[in-house]
């Protein structure tokens, strides 16, 4: 893997951690940073890795942008930046493995983004969540995007407009986390939901996850026509013929893709 | 009614009960079975009936599409039975009746989507909720379409991309059923909530129930732009014109229609 | 303030409050009744007010539409009452203040629509919620939009077609309101949530509120054209400055704007 200043990038198995490493600035997510995730995550999306855990080293899983690094920017600097963080949760959607966010402690603005821009997530029960430009100056605008996805409404107006963070058993509760287990249990527990979540086909498992965030947020009918098609086509290669083959068989699959 | 071959089809007062029985198959849904449910879902809905109660017999309430049905098949085949799959879940949001899953077991892949489908769904606390398509080679694009509308993104992420099942309250909590009773009750709960459901006129709740699904998943200027003409419209009509009547002289309503 | 005939319209510090007080008629909304609440809505709007609460006076929160007003119009002069239902709800988001229910008795129909309409919502343990169209002949079309997006489908559909009453908690459990207290702590509560969603620049938090209606229920990359761009130019104005500034500055901001 290449070096990075900002991040640990580390490979066991199928799986690959990618640890924010930035303690002193709270893994706050300047240009630098942003560009150093958006390339650590689009290159291990390009190996064969199975699995991403996104972690955080340091008392903040991630505190969002870095306003030293924005305070400065007119507006083509600040939208480009803001195009770079939006790229990166893009990706998080678009590589082949399953992402998931290792979140043992506060995740705030962009850093909340992310969480809710991985696949799964779970957290230690340290952990806790905001919106925090509800708080002040700043608004959440687009860190609200991902979030207002994966909670209610009421309780997306709740976060974002008073910036007030909430604790992990309440993200639990509004389904922003897939899991909350005690600190000292927290590796364990993302292992086994990684393991369980990238059992089978890796190809299958890919378009799997594609096809869900393109059918997500649209008119039913709009989500059949994509995946209906998809579906069809999915069943002519060889992780489905394995799938089908093995169960009609009796046997254990072999998957080979 | 007509004869079924794997369907017990019964009317009682103004609920219709469609029962898959194929239980040495699981209730697996093959072309043929997938017809029959079509055929009498139209059937019923071309009836007076004011509710259809969808249930099964035997060990699994339906563990989705028939593999042996579908291996063999090529890219159109598949196709053609996935547009027959859709079909029938569409009929079952166009059908004038309220539609209720009675679930007394595990509800896998399409049978899965089969409860998704349904208006309203009661389930035991025997039964159970997989997208197993996560765990091996032919992903549950199709019915994870109606789930994502059902249940939270990050547990809609976690039941697809895992295979693995979720129990009855796990599926209450979600919100992908209505109820979770034990099996004994689970005939009269259906009743109850089904009876609750079908009060009224016939003709104005046929109505609310397609322009619900009509208005649902799109932005809400959209939404309201087809309510309101709806509900305008519907004013007019002597569900609505009896439903005020009876409120204003304070007398019980008669419904018409 | 203007003088109205239904309402009670004060200002305590930076909070506004609108209370529905026609309690002989259970705050049912007649024409004059939303004509009121839409000029008292728009009025405030254009203070300096942060912050609008929501309130009823009487036995009932409100009844929704007032049937007396409704069932001897024609289909043109009850389009044009729900055209007028709908800009208020509309207006409750494109005000820039924080919107407050106080929820403290039944809210149905339209009644239960304008507490899903306004951005957040405090309840008593002594509130209910219900679509009673369900019930009866006319079916609540337009107060499922709102509640449709705040709650999830199958509860929507249970909500919608049995026309049955939810209570608090419940309504707590399903997001449609943020907080459920003691009746007699409902001022406190309602107080303390707004204050927490009202700091910080007042711009900012309009912008933010505005923006957070415009990206929801949109496919995720139009929700992001939209919040990148907006909060590219966010960045720029005096409420983002001040915020980055102080923090990086370590002092206490001072809003402007």
């Amino acid at each position: 893997m290449t070096d990075y200043q900002h991040l640990l990038v580390t490979r066991a198995g199928g799986t690959a951690r990618i640890t924010m490493n930035r303690p002193a600035r709270r893994n706050s997510l300047s240009e630098d940073h942003l560009r150093e995730l958006l390339a650590a995550v689009t290159e291990v999306g390009g190996t064969d890795a199975t699995g991403i855990v996104l972690a955080a080293e340091g008392p903040v899983f991630s505190a969002g942008h870095d306003f030293g690094d924005v305070a400065a920017r007119d507006l083509p600097g600040v939208r480009a930046l803001l195009g770079l963080c939006t790229e990166l949760m893009r990706t998080l959607h678009e590589v082949p493995q399953v992402v998931v966010a290792r979140v043992h402690a506060l995740a705030t603005a962009a850093g909340c983004q992310l969480v809710a821009s991985c696949d799964l997530a779970v957290a230690a029960d340290t952990a806790g969540f905001a919106l925090p430009g509800g708080r002040g100056g700043w608004f959440c605008h687009t860190p609200a995007v991902p979030v207002a996805r994966s909670i209610g409404r009421k309780r997306l107006m709740e976060l974002a407009l008073t910036g007030d963070p909430i604790d992990a058993r309440t993200a639990l509760d509004w389904g922003l986390v897939n899991r909350v287990v005690p600190a000292a249990e927290l590796d364990a527990a993302v292992d086994d939901l990684l393991a369980r979540a990238t059992r089978g086909s890796r190809a299958s498992k890919a378009l799997g996850k594609r096809t869900l965030y393109a059918q997500l947020d649209r008119p039913e009918a709009d989500a059949y026509a994509l995946a209906v098609e998809v579906m069809a086509a999915a069943s002519q290669l060889p992780g489905a013929r394995e799938g089908m083959a093995s169960f009609l068989e009796k046997r254990h699959p072999v998957w080979t893709d």
